[in-house]
């Protein structure tokens, strides 16, 4: 199946493009983006073009920055396209609840996709899981936001999520181990003083059995980055490192499987689509939602890229 | 059935006493708040007391500020209780998630009451908009804080929703009148420079065809109070006023039935626990979310009650 793919910046040359040279199920036919474009292929200034002189395109992958994602969804949808949305998959809760109805009355595959969730360690987590008792757990993602996001202005800016757009890769793993609803109790988010979104929050959250999760997500560590979830139960302790991709049970590594993250979220498209399903979990938005909704806010020193 | 009421404060006393007594589905049994109680009937200082003492009332209508409503909640669904609650559902949307599916396992009715759907204009409205094109709606929500929520300051409080405690009045008649999902594009938020909670509003949204919907919600509003709704239509303008009380079609009021909110709301409650279901509809706080979750910050002059 033609796939194109709409925004082509970091995230897509680096995880889409091989993923999907190599997915067996998707070829790469085109693009369109505003200042970029895949060395000889079609390449379209926006999603109008794309759409207009590329009927056989069946699937589309939405790249761009959350806050434009869903005119180009619903344009998609419109001509009949299969969608893949990356993380987050809307500015808003109400956005994604829209594209959901239009893909289901359009008879296409709408796929929000969660990449952390198909991290390596994260199947094997929520197996070891089941059946024990959840006493506490403790999320650290803490990463140094000027190497991973250098210069890019609409993480700042309202609908961008700032510290949360890596956060919510927390909580997306967190709300798969999980086989309960999980819910917001408080929050506190640190704005800088010349930003509109945050550079700092702590999540109190808890299970549907009324465990409690504290969640820490930084984006002002620098040196050594964390990005971890230990899990306290009845029979032992678990730890999702680096992201999901490395599994410890009670100190000691479990060996995983290989696959790739975006490789496994290729097959996982190529497989909605043959069943003519769509994927869409907004819970890791919600529980960011919640956090601006029902959170303290507290200003922070101005940050300079 | 015998009802109890958790949160004996204003609207307990002004709407959902009278309302009980009238609905000839319910009897009042028992109250349970800190600081009031019913005039001859047995109070309880907190829901855990009621639910121990008393084994035969068979739903609870919890009026307590959004805040604390979730434990309270889960306690009376873990007692088999049927659960009515108070507008807006909770101060988080995941946690109104996790009690429908708490209710859902305990097979007892959960009611995510809205009284202002109740109001008496709203259905004919909904009825006179079906099969016209919409072109564009206009809300109006602008009241005076110190008039209707004199001294109150869980209303100003993270989770407390501020202007958005009136706003989601109409944001629940919005997405009545509507027969598909409203998506929030864009938002302003004031926050006096002392609060935590916004004390005015504006919100640009869209209807699922593509109409634009404004809303603006002010909390400062002296004189007049204005609570409106104008639908622009391909056949002609409807405007629902005094929250949807009033409905008049291009200039003409249209006479309405007089059956107040509260009464449909228990008439409602009752049918819900009569039939085994639940009506959790969690759209009008997803909107509230999604405002303060995109919506851009402004600071405005302290507010002092």
């Amino acid at each position: 199946m033609k796939v194109a793919i709409v925004g082509f910046g970091k995230i897509a040359r680096d995880q889409h493009v091989p993923a999907i040279a190599n997915s067996g199920a998707f070829e790469l036919a085109a693009t369109a983006s505003r200042h970029a474009h895949a060395e000889g292929l079609p390449a379209y200034p926006d999603i109008e073009a794309l759409l207009a002189a590329e009927p056989d395109i069946a699937a589309i992958a939405l790249c761009q920055p959350p806050q434009v994602r869903h005119a180009a969804a619903r344009a998609a949808i419109a001509a009949g396209r299969h969608v893949f949305l990356e993380k987050p998959p809307g500015a808003t809760l109400s956005e994604v609840v829209d594209l959901a109805r239009a893909a289901d009355d359009a008879g296409v595959t709408l796929f929000a996709s969660w990449h952390s969730r198909f991290a390596a360690g994260v199947e094997s987590a929520r197996d070891w899981l089941a059946g024990r008792t959840i006493r506490s757990i403790r999320i650290d993602w803490k990463e140094d936001v000027r190497h991973w996001h250098p210069g890019q202005q609409w993480i700042w800016e309202p609908g961008g999520l700032g510290v949360f757009d890596p956060g919510i890769n927390a909580l997306s793993i967190l709300t798969r181990l999980l086989r309960g609803p999980v819910r917001l109790e408080a929050a506190t988010l640190e704005f800088p003083a010349n930003r509109d979104a945050p550079i700092a929050a702590t999540l109190a959250m808890r299970t549907t059995e009324g465990a409690p999760i504290a969640a820490d997500f930084d984006w002002r560590q620098t040196g050594p980055q964390t990005w971890d979830i230990v899990v306290e139960t009845d029979a032992g302790m678990l730890r999702l490192a680096e992201g999901g991709n490395r599994l410890f049970v009670d100190g000691v590594e479990r060996p995983l499987p290989a696959e790739g993250e975006y490789p496994a979220l290729y097959a996982r498209f190529a497989r909605l689509v043959a069943d003519g399903r769509s994927d869409v979990d907004v819970a890791p938005l919600r529980l960011v939602a919640d956090a601006f909704l029902a959170g303290r806010r507290t200003a922070t020193a101005a940050f300079e890229d």
